[in-house]
């Protein structure tokens, strides 16, 4: 089989070392550039000494310069770069003739102005919108598999989405009555010098945060609005807790009158049955990051509360896994027709 | 000044532990008894070297016989049993002149069948609920003060009423769109040796339980009900989270219509403001665990959401402090005429 | 290629989960019999969550019977059992044409006397103590290629003997001044209830434990004696540390008369170069327990103090991979002539 | 009592913040002055949190200049600085009358030559060396109640030295002989924004660093030779494992030829039976981190292994507990001749 050439664009952080830790043992992957500006003329076992002896380990990152990562030959690159940074170098290597999967939040929004109204600035490319695809591949296969442009999901909204995206579309929940609250791991907030990520300021530590308006909230609400058929807005608590990674979710919302609750179990089986990296609880099962961490799966279990009428629903998911590096080399592998589950086996 | 004879009954678990050493520096207790079936014989720094040279830890676990409690000339005890075995003690302390301060789930409910529904069994002693008094200090001051049995409340229901009693009284927030989820240390589950308790199990693990109905909902919604004047049913989601001890709980609720935010802060204000330990954050203040951690102090912020019209309230406590053997000390004093923070002067 | 039949026998552990994640996906591994007392009757995706929509992961566990395992076809059997109770099951299969793969201590020394001392019972097999092999790949590579029955090393053992033993062949330092200092994580103990494993108990704790005979040490001055040619008595001193897996062993000796430090690196060179699971990270270089946890890797620094004449040595792998089952599964590998890194991949 | 008035220079550190913990709460202490460059201006509370509602809380932060700080009235300064900056701001305040707990390295060594071998720069008060007493109450009662500066120990030799000097002074080890090993949780590395310290870079992770020439190492070597009479050099080895706070070091070393194990136990308690804070284990106790963290306590256990003649001694403290700030405030009760548990008796 012919490897896929393939690029990870600012692979120095956790996104960037999950998407190195899953490439660099894929079947169907050739690494043929990692950049960093700052670690630019350094092996990937120079900086991420977990990955020596691994094949490719030797490789030097290199500056992200589109035409230097042209030059490799690479078919495909992963950004992992902050939001506002992405996109014009995800322009440039399209104009160069590269898929990009872009792990970003610069193109999951199809609407420039809500971007700029949860991201504080004006978007990089608006006209880039139209063509990205966003990349929740149990939701959007075909498109996927076509797409040139992946904006792939955030942690808190892969998480988020997934249970909910199914009681939509069949209309079986009030969407006025969501309410998502997470806990991540610390890794999510990325790798950064900063007084309020330091071991001892996290640990035995647990507290909300971005409150009312974080900004995964804007993707959230539209792809909730495009299985709703309507606008949705929610509430979405995000929290912080000290584990390394993971994100469990917890949801509630009513349920539509006259909806038996069994309802809920069988929107989820029939989306999700022969989903590879979904896995189905049942009534009463409770989602537990440690049978997810480095893993690409979702756990979703779900409960109904006749007293109040409401549908829990609980999900865990690794936030660099199928939160992240793991659904975008989900994605990596639609595009390119690989198996689903290449690179992806990791239990 | 003379100390106060003081028994704990039921000493060798995490909240036991939590009352030793709250109570062996408290300037106005002189600790007489304590008792484990478990430990009878040994002394107290025997079985927890944390106290090695307290004064009082060479005192020796007894039996949990009443009339040998009695005769130590014990004017009060600390009960940190299970609930269904704390009744009976109780009653038989009560009959030889005690005061009981109990820290189990017993004497919380004033309805002996709300108190079958959830824990499964008759209540076994209904004829004392009409006496007992809930140990809430903030909510009941006159009423702690003249009791002679007090239900400490427990750990979660404490993080939920404290936010939202205040709102309730006022009729700020519809009741019927609460929506509580708490995230807990693994103390709170109790000192058993249990699979699911390991180091191992917990760390790096995040998951709800114990849905939808988890036995600390009855109480809350009492004191909820006790609040709004009317019948409140709400959702509750308890989480476990690696650490050691602490709640972090988000409340969300709709406010009645008309309901300008700042009615928020300005009930809490006017609630809480000569609270001697509660720590009130303000509009977007996160509470944070590791700020109360080993204190008795609950902290409370809040937030509005105009896009829902949905309060989120963020509480932070200890549950072993505020939670539990903290607010039991509290309510102590109040009953035996000491000064409010005696022995709670932990930072 | 056919697929090796495989068992794994004793499998509820942590050892034996590591090696149920290992042979789920080992491309040269068919797995077909796990026992368990405890969980016979269930499948495998049952007891462990996280290997739900794994390959193979539907098996059920049987009940321990040489016999069943036999009928299965199965090939060689992985004992992941408790010491004591391994030797017989192993003679069982040994007699039925398996080869037997044996973690736990009943094989892995050559003395029975030695056995009895350490582990306070007559040894249960002592005839077949000539012919296990001790399964340090390593250093006997061709031995184990040709065994019928393989003692993989302890956790502990294995820490300390990769770096030392090519010190010790070669004579470069005084077996009399060695003293080694390791650090655990949690999951050495075992997955047991115990209240000494608790999270709490173990979580923001750190102590030595079992001196000054623990009995690995045995197996450690057994291999030791057997580089330096005569006998060795060491200090062995493990602490348990709270991290799930893990170990860091720092190990110091001083240096015999004359040799130069730079003969450490170079007899370090020249054992492991060509090593596919040893990792020397030079002089100076610290091993961090985070680099290897989930690999069959056993990274090596080393520092030599010209003050004290001392080398010392830092090692780190995975207790449970390296140190258990990965290495386990490096013998497989070597026993069925497969290639080296078979299912052992991971980064 | 007239309260003394008292400052802490650098508070904003985790001594700093741990001295505040301390000093907040003392009955014989008034803060009158806090410094910090970064946070002038904020209010106690404001930093920390967790002080909110402590007396003296609302007390704000000034910049270090010694007038100003004299001008308070401060009696006292506790400095809590890198080295190299407290020397200077100590003779500042000793000129202005004060006397000085400096918990920085400046003022441990006797001989300045040594502290530029270890500290990589001159000493920047060489003057001052013969006057600064080092500050290990148990070791030197009437130096400290007299003196005007005070070095206060470092974590790790803290560790080392309490349980090695007795045995020391009676001749019963061979120092020749002597190896520590420490484990020590992330505080120690200070609170500053490093990716080094990140709770994702130190949670699973345990590893060996800063050998094998710490700078700690001088003030240990040149009080374990005092207490030999001889010249001492040792190895020791730090360690960083994922706990907040406490030291858990193990030290082994020969006995003397002919001396019983038993003169361990006794020259131990003779040196530390009336000690305040000092807890002995006896033969075979293992010294648990949890027993001591947030306490002024070091507790300390043995064990002797006849198979090498060697004694393994194992000591456990709050690396910012009687490692720093409890020791300083221990210091500083014998200056002021105030009982020496005031303020310390946490449990």
């Amino acid at each position: 089989m012919n490897r896929i050439k393939t690029a990870i664009v600012g692979a120095s952080g956790y996104t960037g070392m999950e998407l190195l830790r899953l490439l660099l043992t894929h079947p169907g992957v050739e690494l043929v550039a990692v950049t960093s500006r700052a670690e630019a003329g350094k092996s990937l076992d120079e900086v991420f000494p977990r990955f020596t002896k691994a094949p490719g380990a030797r490789l030097e990152f290199i500056l992200p310069d589109p035409d230097a990562i042209a030059a490799t030959g690479a078919q495909v690159a992963f950004l992992a770069l902050p939001h506002g940074v992405a996109a014009d170098i995800a322009r440039a290597l399209l104009e160069r003739g590269l898929k990009v999967i872009d792990l970003s939040a610069d193109f999951r929004l199809r609407d420039a102005a809500v971007y700029e109204e949860f991201y504080g600035h004006a978007h990089p490319a608006p006209d880039l919108l139209g063509e990205a695809v966003y990349g929740l591949p149990e939701a959007r296969t075909p498109e996927i598999q076509a797409a040139r442009l992946i904006a792939a999901p955030g942690c808190y909204p892969t998480s988020i989405l997934m249970p909910l995206l199914p009681l939509l579309r069949e209309n079986l929940i009030d969407p006025a009555t969501i309410v998502a609250n997470s806990m991540s791991g610390v890794s999510g907030a990325g790798r950064k010098a900063d007084l309020t990520l330091l071991y001892v300021e996290c640990n035995e530590s647990a507290r909300a945060y971005g409150v009312p308006k974080h900004r995964h909230l804007s993707e959230i609400e539209q792809e909730l609005g495009f299985a709703a058929g309507e606008n949705v807005t929610i509430s979405f608590i995000p929290h912080l807790i000290p584990v390394n990674s993971g994100i469990v979710t917890t949801t509630t919302a009513k349920l539509r009158d006259g909806v038996p609750p069994e309802a809920i179990g069988a929107a989820l089986e029939k989306a999700y049955q022969d989903a590879d990296f979904v896995r189905l609880l049942g009534r009463g099962g409770c989602a537990d990051t440690k049978n997810v961490t480095r893993t690409n799966f979702i756990d979703i279990g779900w409960q109904h509360d006749p007293r109040t009428g409401r549908v829990i629903l609980m999900s865990a998911e690794d936030n660099l896994g199928k939160g992240a590096g793991g659904q975008a080399v989900q994605c990596f592998n639609l595009i390119f027709g690989l198996s689903p589950t290449d690179g992806l086996q990791n239990f």
